[in-house]
């Protein structure tokens, strides 16, 4: 099953930073729930846009959002003292988003997941900065993997995430992700692969079309979770329908559903 | 660059069929030029519906769009005779839809098109019915296109159907045919692929969607051309951002020469 994580709970957003700078529980709980309600598997939790009250904005939204969770966490910081106190507050074991390949980065995360129970986003970013070819992608897949691997973290746990770059600045850069994709799935066999969903549109018009477009081709070349907004009543029309289409959906039953729950409309 | 075939001129359209019966060239006309106008590579022309009338019905069609169109024609008829009055009235090389394994229709099929200058579609049926795995309808794909080299008639002018099956009534339908397009790209190199669109969503509510979706799937698992309506708006739009994201639409320009037109809408 393909994985949605919820992507709504960002103080860069900016009703939910005014939610959380005037602590508006109820309104931060009503959105985990419509994000529960229309499939997702994991809520991202990401409280860095307050400069400065990261840890108490972070603090804060756990303990609110842990009242009405029923799916895992996704604890979204490059703080590992943030992460610290978000993993210890939570009841399921959470993914972590994210450690990259960046020296000071990974130095500073290892410590962190050391004995913990979760999953782990992996980004295919390195001091060097983004990657340009799927070579390339998949060469820096492999050595973070087995990076994470040697300190203790099994590979049914990693989430790599190959990074997207607009299809504007290059138009092979939407290839470039699907074949890296391919790539990580077919050389490092148990791994699972993660993506955000906007960066490839950046730069054009009607950028929501592309966006549940490359989804789709994303998960034809083998993508397994993403992180992305479960409201998107469109996007999650061309999900299910992918999910459909790939063989997934026995009997056509989650499809017939959403029919008739409206949420398929073309 | 994925090629449109145009499928609107069919006499199973009741609007089709009585400006045919009517011999309303203008409505004919119009929509042959409208088809072209949103991207059409090849206009279809089939006149199979008016029982006992098709060699009049296609001999009319033909002379009234030969007056407006600009691209080839894709001749639709199992009928040799049909066949042959309408390649002597074209102007430009037709595609021939179709021929199969089906061994009276091939051995009809094979003395039309000696020494024609032609392309044709090659359905994967054969006397025992449709494939049913993908291994299936590679192989069927390997027998029909070498049976066709034989006769004379070079790889590059091939398209093979693959076939498409409901996925309501089957859920890996789809997949065999996106293993079945990679796996004829792979093990014939050379020949082209095309499909119909609408036999994959049989059964189901809004079709549309999943029509649309899977064509986006198939262009991404190798699909050469697909016969279906051009002035389907969402469709086109579908069609035109995966070109986009195929790495097939250098600096975006058609997919925004497509947005400034109001063609893409989200």
């Amino acid at each position: 099953m393909f994985l949605v994580v919820g992507e709504r709970i960002n103080t860069s957003r900016k009703r939910v930073r005014e939610a959380v700078s005037h602590r508006d529980a109820e309104y931060i709980q009503q959105d985990v729930i419509a994000q529960q309600e229309k499939g997702a598997s994991y809520i991202d939790i990401n409280a860095g846009a307050r400069i400065g009250h990261e840890k108490e904005d972070m603090e804060w939204l756990i303990k609110v959002v842990d009242q009405v969770v029923t799916v895992p966490l996704c604890i979204d910081s490059p703080d590992p003292d943030v992460l610290k106190i978000a993993y210890d507050m939570v009841k399921k074991p959470p993914m972590i988003n994210s450690i990259s390949l960046e020296k000071k980065r990974f130095q500073t995360m290892v410590p962190f997941l050391n004995g913990k129970e979760c999953k782990i986003v992996a980004l295919c970013m390195d001091d060097s900065g983004l990657p340009i070819h799927s070579r390339d992608t998949i060469d820096r897949a492999k050595r973070i993997a087995e990076a994470l691997e040697d300190t203790g973290i099994s590979r049914d746990r990693i989430f790599i995430d190959p990074l997207i770059q607009p299809v504007s600045t290059n138009t092979l850069n939407a290839v470039t992700v699907l074949d890296a994709i391919r790539g990580i799935k077919h050389e490092i066999p148990g791994v699972r692969t993660i993506c955000g969903l906007s960066n490839i549109s950046y730069g054009l018009p009607q950028r929501k079309i592309i966006n549940r477009t490359f989804l789709s081709l994303m998960m034809t070349s083998g993508l397994d979770a993403a992180i992305l907004d479960p409201l998107d009543q469109d996007l999650m029309a061309v999900l299910r329908t992918t999910e459909l289409l790939l063989g997934r959906d026995d009997f056509c039953a989650k499809y017939l559903k959403a029919v008739r729950a409206g949420e398929i409309q073309t």
